[in-house]
């Protein structure tokens, strides 16, 4: 089969010399893989100069003559620019062409545009930002939301925690991952009264649920998955970023301080570049926006070349394991054994009942 | 003056071990103070028998036949055992014995007794944890609250800042300290609602607030205070020490590779002290759990005695330079003020009024 990508050629920090240099190097690793690169002509073509011979059939330029800018709005970037490569981008999702879409950009912007397009998937009721983060286990663990949904309902979790489960079965092949719910304390009285109440229906679920996890089991590996609210996710992962910084700072100061440590550090390279490609957040780079009828990766602004690249390639196994469908199918599962439950309990109605009830958000049936 | 410090002897993972070691030490550099050590008779008296003739007499030994577990619930710690080593040196703060308390033991337990016998500062709605968090600059962010209010009001993070304001001028002998409110961007529009609103309030406050902080500026130094919920502050915190406990082993794994690798780090040994002394965290050991009518520290559980001498010092400090004091008397001023722009605004009953009503909590005034 093949897959295709389309590609905000514009987006992120360095546009072009990265998104097109990053096309090309997965398209030599895939040879099934079709490339479309959205933007304007000009730049992607000039871009598009290095790409061997043999690959040039495999990419289609597809022409946006606007740009959203890192600082525009979600408004400017929804109403006002129509042309957009961002936008453009995750239309040729919307209408098959592509079956997903990378982008560098705006990630309000981008989450934005993709759910007026895509929608969200049937028993959704809010999308998601899930990416990996480096654990001490060296398999990852699998983060969200990172800063879609800053308020969040207990049910909202849940759904996070179903659709990570999907996510995780399908691109690590783990078959049944490892739930953790982000808290202040192992205890289950622990938390605010959200989390306290997500607790309940993340028991209650068919998922692998591991009870409650601290900041520190995501870097441990404790489990598989963790779930948090957009705003908790969002400031775990904006101060891992801080300190991962600040830390490789000091070493590369003290390692810099003089002739003799300048001279250690050369010797001590080899331990020092396997030490910084372990810890090298661009091996995570590329968060998927789940729940949407479309695959949708976000990839880091700053995102260099090779950062890019591992973004196109989550894109790319996603799409070839067909990660869409899966949740979707899964969701329909849910939605199913909720009307069955429904149906059971409704001669008694109880506690029971009650609880099922919970875990239907409000407006899960549009 | 001299500043008289109780200790509860049998908190923490190591007891009397570290913490009658850490008083020892202090003694040794503050000729000034005074330890009320709490707890087991057998046991601190085995442990001072280190301690050197002359600060014997700087050291009185209080009997509490009972000790809060890590694990006990808030209701037992409070309820069941009144005479804790935990709550018998809290007492002494009360009873004007000493003038600050320190404990490495259970968190929640030590905030709830020592809010149930201390009582909080007038206009002070809940008392919050704050501590210091290594940054770039070298000179430490404070951030609270770090876990005692896991749901919190906008106006509980404008106290959150008030009283960190204080805290920082009077500890770090800064004038006007920076203030950043933790959030998810640094656009006004940015955060939950609760955020949104905590930001008109400190817009509109007298403090040095510099608007939106993410999680990264925590380690940047961008302000010197940053204020969250305890729920976010926890996990911010948590995150990062899982993040730092992963950095460090994979360091020595790196270079505990091989002959070689070890023969270089004993090479860069200096190097790694260095660096491992910068980002010690032990050194930033001591919370304060703020807005109480007592000064009361709490140490990691797992100090060890370096790390529990920091939190005495910071006890000591902050005794020293009448900290408590100086919060009610900043707080008195706030509702001063409070109180004349209510009279102010009333004959113009309109949105202003509304804004300086809602920084005032709904029970203010117990």
């Amino acid at each position: 089969m093949t897959v295709t990508i389309s590609i905000d050629a514009m987006g992120g920090d360095h546009g072009v010399s990265v998104t097109v240099a990053a096309a090309i190097d997965l398209l030599k690793e895939h040879p099934n893989c079709r490339i479309l690169l959205v933007g304007q002509l000009a730049a992607i073509h000039h871009a598009l100069k290095k790409i061997p011979h043999d690959l040039r059939d495999h990419v289609t330029v597809v022409e946006a003559t606007e740009v959203v800018a890192m600082d525009d709005s979600v408004e400017v970037a929804l109403r006002k620019k129509k042309n957009s490569s961002m936008r453009i981008a995750i239309e040729l999702v919307k209408d098959g062409q592509a079956d997903a879409i990378v982008s560098a950009g705006n990630t309000g912007a981008l989450m934005a545009i993709s759910r007026y397009l895509l929608k969200t998937l049937a028993g959704i009721d809010r999308p998601a930002i899930a990416t990996r983060m480096p654990n001490q286990k060296g398999t990852g663990t699998t983060v969200l939301d990172l800063g879609a949904n800053s308020d969040c309902e207990a049910f909202h979790l849940l759904q996070f925690a179903q659709m990570a489960d999907v996510m995780v079965r399908v691109i690590d092949d783990k078959d049944k991952p490892t739930i953790g719910l982000l808290n202040i304390g192992e205890e289950v009285i622990k938390g605010n009264e959200v989390v306290k109440q997500a607790g309940v229906l993340l028991r209650n679920s068919s998922l692998n649920f591991r009870g409650n996890v601290e900041g520190n089991d995501i870097f441990k590996g404790t489990t598989d998955i963790v779930v948090c609210d957009g705003f908790v996710g969002n400031v775990a992962l904006k101060t891992s970023e801080g300190l991962a910084s600040m830390i490789s700072q000091m070493i590369k100061e003290e390692f810099g301080r003089s002739l003799f440590t300048k001279f250690l550090s050369f010797l001590a390279l080899p331990i020092l570049l396997r030490f910084r490609k372990r810890v090298d957040h661009r091996r995570y780079n590329g968060a998927m926006l789940l729940g949407l009828r479309g695959l949708v990766i976000k990839s880091h602004g700053s995102a260099d070349r090779y950062a890019f690249y591992v973004a196109l390639t989550r894109a790319y196994e996603a799409a070839n394991n067909r990660m869409v469908e899966k949740i979707a199918t899964a969701f329909d599962l849910i939605e199913k054994q909720k009307l069955t439950e429904v149906v059971k309990t409704v001669p008694n109605s109880g506690s029971e009942n009650t609880l099922a009830l919970q875990s239907t958000p409000p407006n899960a049936t549009t």
